[in-house]
């Protein structure tokens, strides 16, 4: 029994390849996919597959080659398929919209929100010459990634990177989900009575060793009180920084 | 005499990989820029440059690669840039902000917008344990993918691939270039009057073929005008339904 997927809405979403050559493509893209939360890969007519080649490059993401669904033609991996997104790459006849990935991404992740159970398709045409025309009108919606120019393009597992990354951010953000989930251990900041005793401090010191002219010490002090204001200061550098001046403090006083 | 990169913004943000390990990682690594419109690699101790296999996935990126810096050290690949930001993908301390892949590009935009000298760094640690504590200290910033968990990570080149999409997206954006900026063949949209003509001649054709009761058409009429109406459609399909239309009314009149 193969362990399940975890139960998301972008379980509801699927990568399709076409007839992929490159059998590491596929294992890239089965790392792309697992590490933005997506996990159901279909294949069409790939050249090889399985293969070493992609069990390699898929790293942490064998589960998803392992459950991969190879199928004979795109109307085949479509037939459950309620939204089907074909990507293409290079200028070419379109009917009707064309989506930017950023807003296909928010697009699904809405559709899948809304009905429950909708599956929704990305479909990714051949290394070499994408989709073909009769492949790309088995899908609704046609989508591109924004690139600088038409001379070049996408690796096609860095391209299904970047549709999962859209996907996995439309995802969080629907949720209300914080992007960074992880722990990360982050300094508290300092709060506006910790700076204030520290420019004090800061102050007293300054017109002890004379850099500071203590009958007019505001305007040069203002500046030195700026050079911290405009910056985020944590709870412990306040307190390395008080440690430092207590430190010449000790020293002045003997 | 190497041909120079186009003068844009983003030719003042660089890519910083250091150690890298595999070949090929750097060479899919120029792709993912050139395609983004980032060209400027610093290669900081590479375990093998150049490379066939580096060149080999470069694809149409061989200049990135020809024109990469090679140096030694990280503080090197730094010391005539301004802002440096570091990448994590695990959680380790962050003694200040950690910034979203989407936040620091649009950071990094607007900062060299606003100074025109402006250098700025996106720098990669090695494949298996990133940047060290000390490379670390030597970026102001610090900046990472959201990803659905902790136990997979990006590879290095689909990383970059995020970072220069993300940076091509903010440069687009601050310049107020649309995002799809290639020549795609759009059909134009119907205006009111082509839709109401095409509703009128449907309803006319629906009666005909007493589809529709001629003494109360309105009710079902509103769904069938529906069934178009939320959706877009272009000339060339009202000239289409027009031609089908017009051929039932000559079928159905003999």
């Amino acid at each position: 029994m193969k362990k399940p997927f975890p139960d998301t809405l972008l379980n509801r979403i699927r990568i399709v390849m076409v007839r992929t050559s490159h059998s590491g493509n596929i294992g890239a893209a089965a790392r792309a996919m697992r590490v933005m939360g997506l996990y159901h890969l279909t294949l069409v007519d790939p050249k090889h597959f399985p293969s070493q080649e992609a069990t390699a490059l898929a790293s942490g993401a064998v589960d998803v080659l392992e459950q991969a669904v190879v199928v004979p033609t795109l109307e085949e991996a479509l037939k459950d398929c309620h939204v089907a997104y074909a990507t293409t790459a290079r200028p070419r006849y379109i009917s009707s919209k064309l989506y930017t990935v950023e807003e296909a991404a928010i697009e699904a992740v809405r559709d899948i929100q809304v009905a429950d159970d909708q599956q929704i398709a990305f479909v990714f045409g051949t290394e070499r010459t994408g989709l073909t025309n009769e492949e790309i009108e088995l899908c609704q919606r046609m989508m591109t990634i924004p690139t600088e120019n038409r001379y070049n393009s996408l690796n096609i597992a860095s391209a299904i990177q970047v549709v999962c990354y859209e996907l996995h951010k439309a995802h969080k953000t629907a949720l209300e989900i914080p992007m960074i989930t992880e722990h990360f251990d982050l300094d508290p900041l300092a709060n506006g009575e910790m700076r204030e005793g520290f420019y004090q401090h800061l102050e007293e010191v300054l017109c002890q060793t004379e850099f500071l002219d203590p009958n007019e010490p505001k305007n040069i002090m203002k500046k030195v009180r700026n050079l911290f204001q405009k910056r985020d200061l944590t709870e412990p550098e306040i307190h390395l920084l008080r440690g430092i001046l207590t430190a010449i403090n000790r020293k002045i006083e003997g």
